[in-house]
């Protein structure tokens, strides 16, 4: 299968930024294990990551007319919580798309418990760290190649 | 790594109820398939369903006083959008629990959209049916044993 | 036709408690009366009480799975209000289940005034008092055999 | 017994609108089924109907001047979610009244599942499509005939 | 002065229903002191009631077409707490309208302690019984030609 | 085609209340341009106006059953905000009916910023004074006839 | 009869501040003319005014102790929007306190809609300027001597 | 005196789970605490604990059959913040029941501090950790024998 | 008259998602039917698309600056509902700008039926398909140019 | 132990006011029970009661500076449930202050069951009438003294 | 220019509590640094302090009526958050008042995130400690001296 | 000192819109006085413009990795009312962020008051006009360098 991880914004932060929050590793070292993990299975992935909402939604569309893809993990970081572009973006293609977050949202602040993504997404996974991404790869692989 | 796969309420239905939303396959043969799994990669898996609040509560009392498992699963059903009690539970053990759920929550009815659970479990997957279980094993192994 | 007649929580205490609101007569005594007007119309009715939201989930199950019944009436209590746990399980079976209450639960406390299960019943009937199970029993009897 | 069955906005389309919610008979049809109910059981039943807030509150009134009904069952439509000149009107009488909806006013749209007449009313009976009159009606005859 | 007393929905009912809240004098005997009271200070009364919101709006269009009147006491019952086609009725016309309650409305029902009218009514008296008309009338009075 | 134009309560003010929201032309002479646009079209209009809820649900119908209209303009005032009585009508019939506003009802009061029509009209057009009118019939008629 | 008239916070400034809302004449001003009023009908009054809410209840008990009032006129200024302290003051005395606003408090900010004081109040009356307290004299009168 | 001290759910696990909010004495040690006070003042407690909600309330009703205790102190967890099925047993014994947490609910989460039991307790106390119990027998013990 | 028509995020997907909602003309298509529909009536439109909010604004900020138009057509997809930015710039700026949905927002999701821009709008058309761009040039052009 | 005995507004009235709710007994005749009560135990209580807001903050500051009580029982009346300034008081100083009410907040008006106070008080206890006190001392006493 | 700086309630306690959040400098080390300051700018400074929220409001008043000032900073502490009467006295008078936190009031409890102070204030400095006073007096003194 | 003055969302459009709120100064012209201001003191400062949220965001990055900045002034426009990203992006970075607005946004739309931006800045300014920017720079500057 032929993953697409695309990371949205502040995401280039990671590593950087509270990492008692989202660890040390950096993103460029957390897709070169995502990258590793996914050969390993016979997969492979591609990776994207814009601060820019917009930039987000063109991913996607181009991701939806290139037919490259058979699924996209997605970690619009912030955007989750309020972009109804991001959403319509999803919706609007039949790739299934994953809603990733490394962190646990449901325990933090008021606002970030709420995703608008999820009801347009084929699946959710969030708290597992970085482990998030591998969890929702196999949660796409698990349903379409082991038949469960 | 030993797992506990904790099913609540109306559970024992699956297979039974609405095939759309929870598939046609029974809750023991979604078992058989996550304890196969388990054994391919050198884990193994337990299994207890109640459809009674406190039995599920003490279910996960005893998993912590049994210092037998790893981690926890735990599909909580219609309690997980109101059981304080069970939230109460999960957050007094110290054994890692994963929220997951067959169904898209966040694409069903309003009540169902909130999970009061997520808060203080260690991971959350939702929406790839069954498969959703093996996507939480992996989340919480690839964490531990991977080190990503 | 043959019915079931499940009372809820706290149910047992009818005739002992707030006798204003919920009169005088025991639950058993009710139920005697409801046999006896099913009776004359050439119908049965079986009756099943518990505190436990768990074990009134599991006896709609069996209910379900015993084929037996044409009907259910459900009083399920304060359980009314909150149990999205019983909602899932009238939701997941196939027999029409009746709502029921003796009060008039729109004149009371604010809580009482929203019911979760209604939406998922075949019918509702409240503020009756104990004629309240005779009116649902009708309804659902009209119903179906009066084409009306 | 002596019932009025007032039936208020939009019934009169009864038949010839939504048919899958109110089903193909038209209100005359209805209440003929209604009457001849009534008169099985040594009942009779007067009928009304109009689409003007006003008009439905002065019917009440004049039923309560009348003393000619020991009952009335109504059916407000639409008015049941907002007109307090209609709830007035019922409290401010001393008939028994018996809100009704063909409809299960539970499982549709957000507005129609408060109704602001049940506070006020003697009993509520919903969902039975044009058997919940005769529901109601039962419930009546029921608690003042057979003592339950 | 000229004023015109517009009574709403139910009101006819004064006298007849929950004396303890509205009294137990009929509006005929209410609008007969009113017209006392007004005469013995050299001012005159018209009186007009209806149960139809349409018909109230009307009666205030005609009134301001008529130009007979110097101020209007508006007491529109429920309709009060949900007519914004009464509240546009009263802001299109240039005649001041007083509204008015005889029972203290911010003490009863929680529907009842928020009036849509006021904020574009001259003045508002609730409270004082049938004096509430009358108060109305002196703050009218007072206001114009006591320089007060 | 042929089009009914219904305006509802206060709308029979226009011209003489508050110019600087709703203009200066009275309720006939914007007529007598939507009659004059529309046969410039080869189409024509007929028009009905009423401040009583229940007379403009009543003209819904009789449109509906006279099978003589291709779409209704349907201007209902206050009403658009609260009454679920004409939202019923407009659901109940199969005639398209645009929703119209003369003035920017998302710049004003807050009640009047929610219309509980919309949801169930053809279209929805407001904020160009009388032109709305013209905008509404131009939609309908676009939408038929020129296939975009 | 004998009145207390109770000014509280900022009503000092009478006269100095936004004379648009509150006219240009001082509260000295206005409460020589509400004497003179009263003397005219041959009761009389005594002023209070202060900007501190203890000391507006303190006076109220006062006033309740001294036995000396057959009403009181209380216009708290913000303090009716906020203050439970001078509500729990009124409702613990029994002397009848009418609550008054010079402006019309419907058609002002959110904040200053809602008067937590009316509840407990023997009547309210706003809108009129200073007239308001006219208004509400003429409102205790009438009820207690012109028996209306 | 004789009371009936009674644990809901999870106080099973006092003195094992976050001993930051609970303290590290387990239940029997805290009980054991409880009835030697008890004895010293010669009084006595009975003690019962249970995760289940339906148990929780038999046990209520049980205790009002027996006829045995004059106070009940009940700690219900979690369930004290949506169990109406618990409030309704409270509120239907005729024993005076006192709503007991050890940690102070009103510093906690957002849920916690609301209690649904406290309206139809005879008195409530939180906050002093285990001598939340013996404040609350205190309470009921002062209030019947002290006459204050 | 020259328009300027903006479409925003997700709208270059028309055609290819949700044909049942957005229909299957893609954005192409339907410009040059504007376009066309412009040209015979003597009118010329430009056209603009883009997923980026930023250029959006900037589009508007750059329209003014240019004075080339008598109007703008904007279809801001789901920035319609949270832009608060979108909507100063429609605020910031002097040219009448039309909001336009080809959608019924009122009939889908909670989060569409609200329209942030509206409020600063000269008018809005929503529900009509591709032809609501119609119809919106035809109010905007009808107000200029045929007073009415 | 020394304890500080606070209370608020309004109190001064107890035993005047809605005997009912507060009892007959005064203010002194309470505090004297209260007085013995302690000294019984080797204990001693100092009284303060005022109905100013601002003074109940300086009386806490000021027992904050003085280092002579072990703590404080605050009864603040009304000022519970919106005093924000006495909230912060209580935080600001490191004396525990229990939080005293001697009616049932829980089970009277909306507005009075919700204190702002708990969440930075050591403790609270309502409902005991003026024992209500006694069990706060009780639970400082036992916490502090007798280890439990 | 000459400020007048006001602080309220409970700043008095500033240095003595809570240093983590208001720093460990009393509030008169606080004023005779900005009074410094002030005069090293040739401008001058008074300050008052009061618990009281009548007094904060009646030293508006003063500082209005004297003519003194130039600019107040007020520092109202917790009333900031819902004294409608400080509110309605800032608003009374003339003088342009700035609002001042020393701390970030946008990081804390809830109740603290709004001021309805703001509204009506010239400006509103928080979150830098002592030096929000600085800043809000250079924000009054840029603007009114340096022409930007 | 050096500070890097970033301005988001229409804020270029500045002196040109609305000039009753924004004045009539350009962007370009409030920024040469800024600059002038900090030069005189002996620092300074650079200036950044953009109407895309993802380029704030990036911008706020550069910042954070170039170490050129003592402190940050962040006039964000529309986007501080809405934008997480932003606020994660600020709160990411450990250079203080001052929120700044020329105009008063608590007397504004509803949505503008409320800043979502606030809670991870290092203080905010309001109200100033151009000179909050001036304000919000000597906050940070006597903050370090005056010890204030």
């Amino acid at each position: 299968m032929k993953f697409l991880i695309i990371n949205g914004v502040n995401l280039n932060l990671t590593g950087y930024r509270e990492p008692e929050i989202y660890g040390s590793e950096t993103l460029d070292e957390i897709n070169a294990k995502i990258a590793q993990y996914c050969e390993k299975q016979g997969d492979s992935a591609d990776f994207f990551q814009s601060n820019a909402e917009g930039e987000l939604c063109s991913a996607l569309h181009e991701a939806f007319f290139s037919k490259k893809y058979d699924g996209i993990l997605l970690n619009a970081g912030a955007y989750s919580h309020y972009s109804y572009a991001l959403r319509d973006a999803v919706q609007g293609i039949t790739i299934p798309v994953v809603e990733v977050h490394m962190s646990n949202i449901g325990a933090r602040e008021e606002f970030r418990k709420t995703s608008i993504l999820s009801a347009v997404c084929a699946g959710t996974v969030f708290g597992f760290g970085a482990a998030s991404y591998i969890a929702g790869i196999a949660g796409l692989k698990v349903k379409r190649e082991a038949g469960i």
